[in-house]
């Protein structure tokens, strides 16, 4: 099976085609396309009728399908889920990024101790949107003792959740916005999470509770989010995703005592590549043997 | 039993003396004295020749030692253990801190995003002072499959590590040195761990590798760990705990790119008060029910 990686070689999604069985070839020869290092906007550069997968590299797919790179007639994968480790590590960093405060600590150029911090242990932690993100952030947080509500689109029960919700089901989504010490949103960006977590929702969470955002800068209003964390209505937020996104120079979220901002680093390069060079040797193997990809994308859902 | 709860009458803490059974009472009618809210300097003042039991508020017993406060007499415990969750979470914090360079973003106004980061899954964990605080710690990094070297005065295998070494093994410690992806330090402050980590040690440090210090300040050399996070010999320091503490003002450990201090607050009054009063409670029962005490301190060991 040919297979080309690009636009950009990366020498390590290469060996990883190589590796799997694959044989690397120019674009035009290849019926299968590992996609890195370019925005989907240059999809037609490589596509040819003779194209019949393409692997892309992020598990978000919403800018393929804003550029309408994800045509009838091939099959896309995502990287959903390769990276569920990387970024629930990011996520309970941030989660303790805000429970004792560091974020203000490491701006701080003289020594001001703190009397008042929160704790992981027996917390309650709520995830919107509990996939593969959110199942590996239950194994991290398990020798915690925390409690975890869940909430996913088919409200199959997750395990090491407490109990599990439907995203639709609005009374079970407050319950949980009601309870939680932290909110971890993991959720894709779809039509139905947009804006999910806004002015009426952040009025719905604990006072000292803190809004992690792993998945999307759009399932959060950031207008409404800057008000609540102004007044102080909750206790913060740890966002490696935001709206606008990039967040302009000295925006306010940058700095803020209620505030921590990653720059959407959750999932690095350096340990992006061989998460991802592992996802291509799966998919190739399971391409050239035959059984069913991981990651399948479904246009019509958005994920 | 009657026993007082001073200088500063901490409501949690005589709640917890009558919940196990003891009896409050003035200073001068009490056997036991459960120490909280000021210096050594003023044991004293508390000080009587009924004196049987003083349950001190620390972990750390060396500032009742240089006081000359642990008179003979006297059955001194101190809290050592009591803290050891709250503390191995606030070192999981500073590890992750390291690995996702979140001290950086923190001080940032701008998007920046970084492509490089280090990872806790698979990494291997160097702790030198294996005790309660350790013990936490490895069950905190389970989920993460890291690699445990563990350094404690007994060399006593520690659960959960791949190896154990005597803190007087000098080839050893320099194999957990020159291992460790991360290395913590959970030791005692005494004349054996003074300045544990110097020069020399820093030098046979992995060049990436994070320093962790939740124990004190004494354990390192600070002016040879600036010199190697200057050079970038080192991946960086994320601090607790520091010397000279408090550091000054503008101290160029403050704001460092490869360093990150939380001013000595790893366990933080909010936490320590309700962890405390669990040591208290047990520690009267069991005084009552002649049992062993926790924490009995060896003035001789310093700990």
């Amino acid at each position: 099976m040919n297979i080309h990686v690009g636009p950009v070689a990366a020498p390590e999604l290469q060996e990883a085609v190589v590796a799997a069985g694959g044989r690397l070839s120019p674009a035009a020869e290849a019926s299968a396309l590992v996609w890195y290092g370019a925005e989907p906007e240059r999809f037609g550069e490589l596509d040819h009728p003779g194209l019949e997968w393409v692997q892309l590299p992020a598990a978000g797919i919403e800018e393929w399908a804003a550029a309408g790179a994800l045509r009838d007639g091939v099959t896309f994968t995502s990287a959903a889920g390769a990276y569920a480790d990387t970024v629930a590590e990011h996520a309970l960093g941030l989660m303790l990024t805000g429970a004792r405060g560091l974020h203000v600590m490491a701006r701080a150029d003289r020594w001001e101790r703190r009397s008042a911090a929160a704790s992981l242990f027996g917390a309650t932690v709520g995830i919107l949107g509990a996939g593969g993100i959110g199942r590996s952030l239950i194994g991290l947080l398990r020798p915690f003792g925390v409690r975890v509500l869940a909430v996913n689109r088919s409200g199959r029960p997750v395990e090491g959740a407490e109990r599990t919700w439907r995203a639709d089901d609005a009374p079970g989504v407050r319950e949980v916005l009601a309870a939680a010490d932290f909110l971890v949103l993991a959720a894709p960006a779809t039509a139905e999470t947009s804006r999910l977590v806004d002015a009426d929702a952040l009025s719905r969470m604990k006072p000292g509770a803190w809004l992690v955002n792993v998945a999307r800068g759009a399932l959060v209003d950031t207008g409404a989010l800057l008000a609540a964390l102004d007044e102080g209505r909750i206790g913060g937020a740890a966002l490696d995703v935001t709206d606008p996104e990039p967040l302009p120079d000295g925006h306010p979220l940058f700095r803020h005592p209620r505030a921590f901002v990653s720059p959407h680093s959750a999932n690095p390069k350096s340990l992006l590549l061989p998460a991802l060079a592992r996802r291509v040797e799966e998919n190739v193997r399971r391409h050239l043997a035959g059984e069913p990809l991981l990651g399948v994308v479904d246009p019509a859902a958005g994920y």
